[in-house]
């Protein structure tokens, strides 16, 4: 039994199908770049003719060399009636100039007769003479059955009838395509089996996640005999997206034995996923499999004890495996285990027999109560052990602070403005700033009143601000959470704030975010 | 065959050991009330002893009667060398007063060996002497399998001999637990047929989505055999997730023709879905399966084609059965109608011949860009039609209004105040107020400035105020959507506010929940 499987790209066409989602074409030529070095069988660059973009594209692709990685044009069989050399769809498919061409065509009966509204026998006729013609052309050819779960469900002698047309053409794989994302995977494993009974060809897949299925149904495809699998990376694409390959390649290759990138590549998995994000300028899943920042996360006291003493106790595989690492979260359920391993993991210096652990983990439980939370706040959470270990030494002496805002009729003429005064080491310092709102100008007091003395400040910049009502029910009074992720360049911190008062629950989570800093730079 | 699953959710449990989830025991009551009538089987409640709110949860839990759902404790099994009657975490399980009880054990030797450190024998014991405790108490006992699917493939007789002790122990039911996430589809359906032979009792399944296979792992051990999920909602969980209920419920019920839910809840899929994010403050994701505000958006020009002709071709079901819409991402066909359908559900008079209908619907595009949202915010949208159409008189004139704050250094002095300056039917009205926070004393000052002319506002209570960061990406000069739901005892209605500046969101929505009692009681 063949056990390879061929990693088939298609985020820069599929993938750029999902909302919010655009690469330029240098960005395209980037990531082409990217799969390549990470092993990827194939890259289908775009739907030439389709846009602009996508040509372009592909003559900047035609003038690299790609080591294991062959590009690929995507695009639909001749129209209905028309020969190919005269089709200029095929025309421009064919001037992408690529040693793969993937065609998509129809194999729903449903398709063929209400959509392009042809007749049975002409649509087979146009699958196969489109895929004669690039064959003859000395091209790899890739046949991608649109719709075939469903058009085999409706009527499987017919989409059958597609697929032998096409492998008479002499096409080198047909894809069985999930275009709407539907079928569940018991269904998608039948489909496949029988499918790989009654062609020669070897057979691929192509899923989507509509069901929540998308990375399942490849992987039953695989076990049914497809041997090779489209997707997008960290699953762009049309709707809830494609079937995942970040996800799917851990699962073929480190869980069931396939082979098709080599392990030493998967260490840059969560690598690839952040550099395709970034491009892509999509925030991480914090919760994606295998390379999400929470997939080796640890909450619960029990599994924090458990995961020191075996790893793979509550681990499915070594984080490290795939690039990630393993976290501990601070938080009430933690035990000392969450402690000791955060403080680990912060390079702090607190063991078990450090005789403040269990102070500080009783002080942590009430800050918690009182609705602080660490998790994502360990900028604070560094400075609370210090303070209670007593090797926190203020940077500042706040004096007071004021915020004021006026709002006239036409809000035309608001002023935001906010003064800080503060005592450095002795010297008072006292300074004034307008903002958009309220924190914003506090922030800019504060920020210039510090930088006279810790000039190293200027360095930090605030990358997000979060604000969550913890007892909403009580309207307007209601006690308020903020967290700050502040950012060097370098490295990359949270802090919190909470109070009754939004302005000061900021101001705690501003104050703690300039002290982690000057306590780093010590 | 048995064609009834059974849904158990620990959202209130398992989903809290996600990051950045937690609820109040207020929030968990309100949860569980959801999810009763929504259908829900079992809802587990907590683990009484490991913090004091999951008790708090209980007590309350135990004073109200559900119509579907049977509240479920969870715990583990009772200490090694220790007897039932004397172990305090068997005792605050019996002080959470529930008719379910769930157990966790160990199935798996190497947990045995090294992370409880105890004998096979006595492990065993355990789980047999606990739920034989809880039995002859007459609650109805399940038994979580912990790392059963690891456990098994390690020492398949072993795991066996947990469960066959836990049947012989009365136990209602065991669930095989895939607890670290790692084990795929046909494995997890191997093995569940194989325990469904060697077993009598009934058995249930409880996956992760670490393989981003949560979903997949539970419908395969459901098609061997099992007839109880247990999930989460939106697939809240430690590290990547629970299975996710919001998942499972259609693929079960409207796609695999079991039963467990009916059609007429599974309509309100995705107001569920969006409730429990609500309180969990956590943003929706958008790709999420069935629900999110992708899962029917079309954006390829061929796509939404097709879609007009016939809606199937691209869509896997009618977006309507899971409470969904379909939305065309270029351009916003069933825009129009949804005015319509809102309106209606509003009272309001407003049909398709309506000429206005096609200027509201711009306006709410522009609105909607900017920020606004308009799904919890009916009084906002009903002023805002009630603008376009101009039916609206506004009750009063804003001449100004000031925000001031002073913190001094001992955080004891501070003040906050606030001056509102109206213009009422050509009458002048200037009020102060003190509050905990700049937004509570403008509510105040606000209220104080209109009581003389309505007094019918002294009815209206804030019963919540929500905040969230657009564009947290800027810091703290980020753009900020305010919500807040208001109440007069008789109706409830929410408002929104957008503003760089929080003060001004928040006045917005404070402006327009007054407006919209006036409106009423005019």
């Amino acid at each position: 039994m063949n056990k390879t499987v061929a990693i088939y790209d298609t985020t820069l066409r599929d993938g750029t199908q999902a909302e919010g989602i655009s690469f330029s074409s240098a960005d395209k030529i980037r990531i082409a770049e990217r799969l390549d070095t990470f092993g990827i069988s194939y890259i289908e660059g775009g739907w030439p003719g389709s846009n602009p973009k996508d040509m372009e594209f592909f003559t900047e692709a035609a003038k690299r060399k790609f080591k294991t990685a062959r590009i690929a044009a995507f695009g639909s069989t001749r129209r209905a009636k028309t020969k190919c050399a005269e089709d200029p769809q095929i025309a421009t498919l064919l001037a992408a100039n690529t040693p793969v061409v993937t065609m998509v065509g129809k194999t729903w009966s449903l398709h063929v007769r209400e959509v392009i509204r042809t007749t049975p026998e002409e649509n087979i006729a146009m699958v196969a003479d489109s895929i004669r013609y690039f064959k003859e052309l000395g091209k790899e050819v890739i046949y991608d059955a649109e719709h075939f779960f469903d058009g085999y469900k409706d009527d499987p002698r017919y989409s059958l009838a597609t697929l032998t047309a096409a492998q008479e053409a002499g096409v080198d794989m047909v894809v069985l395509c999930d275009t709407n994302g539907g079928t569940m995977p018991s269904e998608i494993s039948r489909v496949t089996g029988e499918v790989r009974r009654a062609v020669k060809c070897a057979v691929g897949i192509h899923t989507h996640n509509d069901s929540g299925c998308g990375v399942a149904n490849a992987l039953a495809a695989v076990e049914a005999g497809a041997t090779q699998v489209q997707g997008t990376m960290n699953g762009y694409g049309e709707r809830t997206g494609n079937c995942n390959l970040i996800t799917v390649m851990p699962c073929l290759f480190l869980k069931m034995g396939y082979t098709g990138i080599p392990p030493e590549q998967l260490r840059h998995l969560r690598e690839l996923s952040t550099f395709i994000d970034d491009l892509a300028n999509v925030r991480p899943d914090i919760r994606q499999p295998f390379v999400g920042a929470t997939a080796f996360a640890h909450k619960g006291g029990i599994h924090v004890n458990a995961i020191e003493k075996v790893a793979r106790s509550y681990e499915h595989i070594e984080p490290e495996l795939v690039g990630n690492r393993r976290r501990v979260l601070v938080s009430d359920m933690s035990g000392r285990s969450n402690i000791l391993m955060k403080a680990h993991e912060l390079g702090m210096d607190l063991n078990k027999d450090t005789p403040e652990v269990r102070a500080i983990l009783k002080q942590l439980k009430q800050l918690e109560h009182a609705g602080y939370e660490y998790e994502a706040a360990d900028g604070s959470f560094h400075i609370l052990v210090q303070k209670l270990l007593k090797k926190h030494k203020p940077f500042f002496q706040l004096l007071h602070y004021r915020v004021s805002m006026i709002r006239d009729a036409g809000d035309t003429g608001n002023v935001v403005e906010a003064t800080v005064k503060l005592d450095v080491a002795g010297k008072v310092v006292h300074q004034v700033a307008e903002g958009d709102g309220p924190v914003n100008a506090l922030d800019k007091a504060f920020r210039a009143a510090l930088m006279e003395f810790f000039p190293v400040i200027a360095e930090v910049r605030l990358v997000d601000y979060k604000v969550r009502i913890l007892d909403s029910g009580t309207g307007t009074a209601a006690k308020t959470r903020v967290i700050i992720e502040s950012t060097d360049g370098k490295e990359t911190w949270g802090t919190v704030g909470v109070h009754d008062n939004i302005i000061e629950a900021s101001w705690e989570a501003l104050v703690d975010s300039v002290e982690y800093k000057l306590f780093k730079t010590q």
